[in-house]
Order: structure tokens, then sequence, then C-alpha cells
């Protein structure tokens, strides 16, 4: 699959405003992996796919992480971490993507975790900087990211950690372990 | 061992600013004691012995959680968080204390863990609002914690979690944990 089909299959699938977020994740996912030595074909792939499950049914959503034995902990958060692990099976068994890096990247985009690749690195930070992204903060991880990928991810991380916790939110595990690995 | 068999055993070993927080959390446990129904005997005992271990040589303590199996993550952490655990050792193997609750107590006071019990909590509370302790964001707890221990946890491990954040220190598991359970 090439990044134009990937494109076309996403566009599909996803509401008109969650396909120009994909076109702005696929435009700086490219960017940061020409940046930091990472396959833009890799990049461009899991960018343009990172969301596909992202308006999939919730119920059904709940039946992938069971069936496929993914992290149980997953539903006692907020379906919004669901469709990144759930994507990743959907990319691998409704598309036949089989390279791991790129589905791991789609698996752990919202969360992060610990020993993340750099094209995993590229996905979460790309996601979080997209040219439609607006909030308070995402001009320090820009400003970061195409220098160092450790340093985006550790204030992509910090910043988002810090907004679930004002807002008396809880913490998906990894993306505290993310953090500290990268504080310690 | 009563309570102020203990207080004579840890003003021998602490120096005098510590024993007076400790004389601090002792006298804010019981008063959080007899207000949540928690045995005062037991709050007392474990608020005298929560920071027993405080200023022992780091290394023995990085010995005793190796020979103890205690958790190996917090070789990885800062030492300020061996004295909780490395204390509830010494005061099963060095001054006899058996009662499992008050062992817990002492052993999670500093990071706090899911499923505490409540006199863990009013220790834990205890040692984060006693009249020692000025810094921002005390008097939250202390409005909160007479009323409801879980609602006073809840804005501690908050609290505690944004001002390490805040200084990109990490966060122990345990806690973030503890916390997730408070907001879900």
């Amino acid at each position: 699959m090439n990044l134009e089909q990937a494109k076309k299959i996403v566009k599909d699938i996803l509401p008109e405003k969650r396909y120009r977020h994909t076109l702005g994740v696929i435009e700086t996912a490219l960017a940061l992996a020409r940046e930091h030595g990472v396959s833009e074909e890799d990049a461009g792939l899991a960018a343009a796919l990172h969301d596909m499950a992202k308006f999939h049914d919730k119920e059904e959503m709940k039946d992938v992480i069971k069936s496929h034995s993914l992290n149980p902990e997953l539903l006692k958060f907020h379906h919004e971490l669901w469709h990144a692990p759930v994507g990743a099976i959907f990319a691998k068994e409704k598309l036949g993507i089989v390279n791991e890096d790129i589905l791991n990247a789609i698996k752990y985009h919202t969360t992060g975790r610990t020993g993340m690749s750099k094209l995993e690195k590229v996905i979460y930070i790309a996601d979080y900087i997209e040219p439609g992204r607006t909030f308070s903060g995402v001009e320090n991880v820009r400003a970061v990211a195409y220098n160092d990928l450790n340093e985006g991810m550790k204030t992509a991380l910090k910043q988002s950690m810090l907004f679930l916790i004002n807002k008396n939110q809880p913490v998906f595990p990894d993306t505290l372990a993310s953090y500290n690995e990268y504080t310690q």
C-alpha cells in the first residue's frame, strides 16, 4: 500500500474535519521523518492510518480489545484511548499492513509507551503538533521536535499529563511510564 | 509498644527538626483517626514510626530493598522514596510491629497505592498536612480531609503529581495508580 492509497481509504472512513487533521499529521510526520532519518514511506503510511478507528463503534472496539487480548486496563479508561490500539489491529487485519513499526506507531500514538522507536515518536509528535492544533503549549513542542525528538516527546508528555491532571482526569499508566523515561 | 515508647525510640533516631515533624504527624493523624473512625492507637504508632528510616544510610536501604524483594522499580527512583518501605521493614524487624495495617501505612506514606486502607490514608494525609507544612496548596487538603478522606487523598495526590511534573521530575507509578483510583 502506498500513501495515496492509504489516504483514499481513510478519506472514505473519516469525517471531513478528521481527514483534514490526518492530512496535517501526514505533512508533519513526513517533515519530522526527513529531519530525523526515519523512512518517509513508513511515516506517511502510519500517519495516514493513525486515526482509522477513531469513529468506529465503541462496542465493537471493546470486543476487539477483548478478542485480541489487548491491555485490559484500556477498558477502565475513556474510549478515546481505544481507537489507537484498535486502529493498529484494523491496519493489520483489514489492510494487510505487516510492518510492526508502523503498527506500533498507530497503536501508541495516543498514550505513548516506554522504549518507543523513532517512527513511533514521529507519529506521536506529529499528531500533537500538526498545523490544525492550536491549544496552549503546542508551540513549545513545535519549537523543539525538529531538533530533538526526545525533547519533543518529553514536552508533549509533560503537557498532556498536566492538562489531564488539572482537569482531574485519569492518566493512562503507559503515558506516565513514557514520561518517566525522559526524566530519569 | 505504646505511643510514648515509639516517640522515645524515634526521638533518639531523628534530627530535632524531623522529630518535630513527626510530632505534627502524630497530632494530625490522631485527629483524623478520631474523625474517621480509625483506631487512634494504630494511627499514633504508625505516625510515630513513619519516618524512622528517613536518615538511614542509602546503601543499606538499597540492600534492604534487594534482600527483602521490595519493588525493584524503587531503585530507579530518587532515594527519597526508599525510607517508607524500608521503614516498614525496620518497624517489623527491629521493633516487632506485627500489625500489617500499621506496616502498610508506613510503607505507602510517600507514594500512596491503590486500595489503601483508612489508616493508610490517615497517615498519608497527616504527613502532607501536619502543622509544620506551609507549601502552596496544603490548605486545600486541610480543608477537605477531616470531612472526606478520599477527597483529601485525591487533592493531595493531584497536587503532588502537578508539583513533580512541573519540575520535570519522575512520578512513581503507584502514585499515579492511586490518583487514577479517585478519578475513575
